[in-house]
């Protein structure tokens, strides 16, 4: 039962990712077409700069005017891989008033307005689908918001940016810090020339309010996500990890608070124990465990990002909203009805390892103690090694509220006995 | 936009799955009315036995009479939890002819009958969903079904029976039998008193053939499936792997011919070496990676059986029926257009992994070598150690057709120097 009328698909951005969706759309035609039920076309791919060769792509479908293109009213679907706030945010929001679905891979904007670009999507009756916006090929969207649609999330754990970890993953089995880590990876291709998204945790944060989101029913945005990057993770944090048996990763973690009230949502490195399966996740790899009250412990790996695997995310979702259009449907949209509200950093609650530079003399230890007890923070090990006068002290915590930990380093830091507080890293995955 | 009318749904079945569909269906009811956008009642629970005690299930829904629930003609939805071939499929087909959807977690009845079932859900215009029937709660049709629906799956290879990982794993981790282990797993409630459908590789070899139809777009049912069980796998089996840097496990392996003709799909202890991911998948969970072109490498990991896993995939199902039942539409159903063959076994290209005692005398290497030789099953290693005059003896072969395998190991067996073929097993996952 082929429907013959093609389903037309305008492709704005032809760069790795973009050029990967024309190639397969061409090379996999009759397959998309049977599985769809129509034949699609690609009807037209908006590009930046004219005249580049862009191999696959017939000359003839390029055009430099996007708008255009959208508005043109026989589209039936906008694919947008262009990324970024605008123009993409108004493209799709045309294509939209013009009747066409839209699969994005747009993280930096869904996380930013993904309420208003649902309800858009909502008012003219048509599908935003967004496979490819976290953790590239992994189906991580679907299952959350399909799979699970019958029990009930309480917490994502996952490595989300494939960048951070594959140059985490060198300092771990090279040694080496921080800069020459990632030297290593932006000669690779695994880093971009300006890594500051990546690295800073702007990528994860994002990839982390959409996540958060879909997982509680709600809406959380990249700027209610606490966020910390990877440039202050040293050598001797990773050595200092292992001796505990632990990894140091860069995690997104989205929780429901135990009241079942509210969430948080929050990027930053922390320790997990190696016997975590995220502790395994080397180089470029993503992976996100999802904890559901009936389903239990899941997990899903594979490559976050690259061309062909974010074109497969893509492609997944072109196929549905290509089905949906033809059965006059629309798939499963934003589900926010539980409205809960993301909380502060200083409300979330983990382990902490305090690694601190005090003189080494007698009471130092007391001392210190003694700032944690006051906090409420419980102690769990202390490790202390002695060094030229000074000494090494590393503590590692009981649970503890953010907000106690950070009054315990602030009081700790005006300690005259304490040099300086190393480092601080929280320890997750247990 | 809540519809008020409830949908009305009908459990058959009411044993550990379908008392937690149940249980969860009476306290998230709010949940799922929200995500459904309709609420959800459940009209009417058939058992086998009634006078039994069902915490959570009211009194006057329960019936022995399940072939009357489902020509009720008021029930929109059918959950199918009894197993078996009948009377499930009888009920299916009349639950189809009286407007409802189904979703079931039968894999024995899918792998068996699944075209004649979906053929019937189309030509009635309903949904047949069976997410809960492969890997319990860890979402795999769908992902396999729709996120990958624009890309091109090679290859399938996973643990998808959790019973059978026990009793390997618990061989593994403490040098015990078989017997030995399978006792436990059973006095665990990890093997049931009857374990062949698990030990004998009946139910994995049910999940390779529903994995297989929706990966490759065809038809493959449980009796084209390849299969072999652990009952001989020995604690000498899992010592020379551990050897190799292996373990054991019990895979289903769903692969495209590299001509891209036919498929294969097979179910049989193999060794895997400890680094690929599936190695370290314990106990009673499952795992499946997924390979395909676009994509890469995906790996998918949960428990794979028990109640509530299995109750949070069946719900996820419900909550698609229903939505779609509102929408008027139906799901993603079959895709077997490639009507790609099942190839026999003798066609799979692998590895192996082969044990022989033979006589400790000059010239037996030689001979076998031969043998091996002239059949174009080319060597990677051999290890040989002498023992009171016999000698055992290990080959690993590079990969080679099952036939040339089977047909080497026939000559071996006659010749006068090899006094037993003790044991051979395929290497996976290199």
């Amino acid at each position: 039962m082929m429907r013959t009328r093609p389903l037309k698909v305008a492709l704005l951005g032809c760069g790795v990712v973009g050029s990967e969706v024309a190639r397969i759309m061409t090379t996999h035609a009759a397959d998309l077409a049977a599985r769809i039920g129509a034949p699609v076309e690609l009807a037209g791919v908006a590009v930046r700069r004219a005249g580049r060769p862009r191999p696959g792509v017939p000359e003839h479908l390029v055009t430099t005017d996007a708008t255009e293109l959208v508005k043109r009213g026989d589209i039936d679907v906008v694919v947008e891989v262009i990324g970024g706030i605008e123009p993409a945010r108004g493209l799709i929001l045309s294509a939209f008033e013009h009747g066409a679905s839209v699969v994005s891979a747009n993280k930096a904007l869904l996380a930013q307005d993904g309420a208003a670009l649902h309800a858009a999507a909502v008012g003219a009756g048509v599908d935003l689908y967004y496979e490819a916006a976290v953790a590239g090929a992994i189906p991580l969207i679907r299952p959350l918001r399909e799979s699970l649609a019958g029990d009930k999330v309480n917490r994502v754990l996952g490595i989300v940016n494939g960048t951070t970890n594959f140059i985490l993953d060198k300092m771990d089995s090279s040694g080496a810090g921080y800069s020459e880590a990632l030297e290593e990876a932006t000669a690779l291709g695994y880093a971009e020339a300006d890594p500051t998204a990546d690295v800073e945790g702007f990528d994860a944060a994002a990839k982390a309010a959409i996540l958060a989101g879909i997982a509680f029913h709600t809406r959380v945005t990249a700027a209610e996500v606490y966020r910390e990057g990877i440039t202050e993770v040293t050598a001797a944090d990773i050595r200092s990890a292992k001796e505990m048996g632990c990894v140091v990763k860069l995690l997104a973690i989205c929780e429901r608070a135990r009241d079942g009230r509210s969430v948080t949502a929050r990027v930053h490195p922390a320790m997990i124990p190696l016997s975590h399966p995220l502790a395994s996740v080397r180089e470029a790899y993503n992976a996100v465990f999802v904890e559901a009250e009936a389903a239990g412990r899941l997990m899903f790996y594979g490559p976050g990002a690259g061309g062909s695997p974010t074109a497969s995310a893509v492609l997944g979702d072109l196929v549905a909203v290509c089905r949906n259009k033809i059965a006059e449907a629309t798939g499963p949209g934003e589900s926010a009805y539980t409205e809960l509200p993301a909380r502060p950093m200083g409300d979330v609650v983990t382990r902490y390892h305090v690694s601190l530079d005090v003189a080494d003399r007698a009471g130092v230890l007391a001392q210190v103690a003694t700032v944690f007890a006051e906090h409420g923070v419980s102690i769990d090990t202390v490790r202390q090694q002695g060094r030229d006068g000074d000494a090494s002290l590393v503590v590692v915590t009981h649970r503890a509220t953010d907000a106690a930990l950070s009054a315990t380093v602030d009081k700790l830091r005006a300690l005259d006995s304490v040099r300086d507080v190393a480092s601080i890293m929280r320890v997750e995955g247990e």
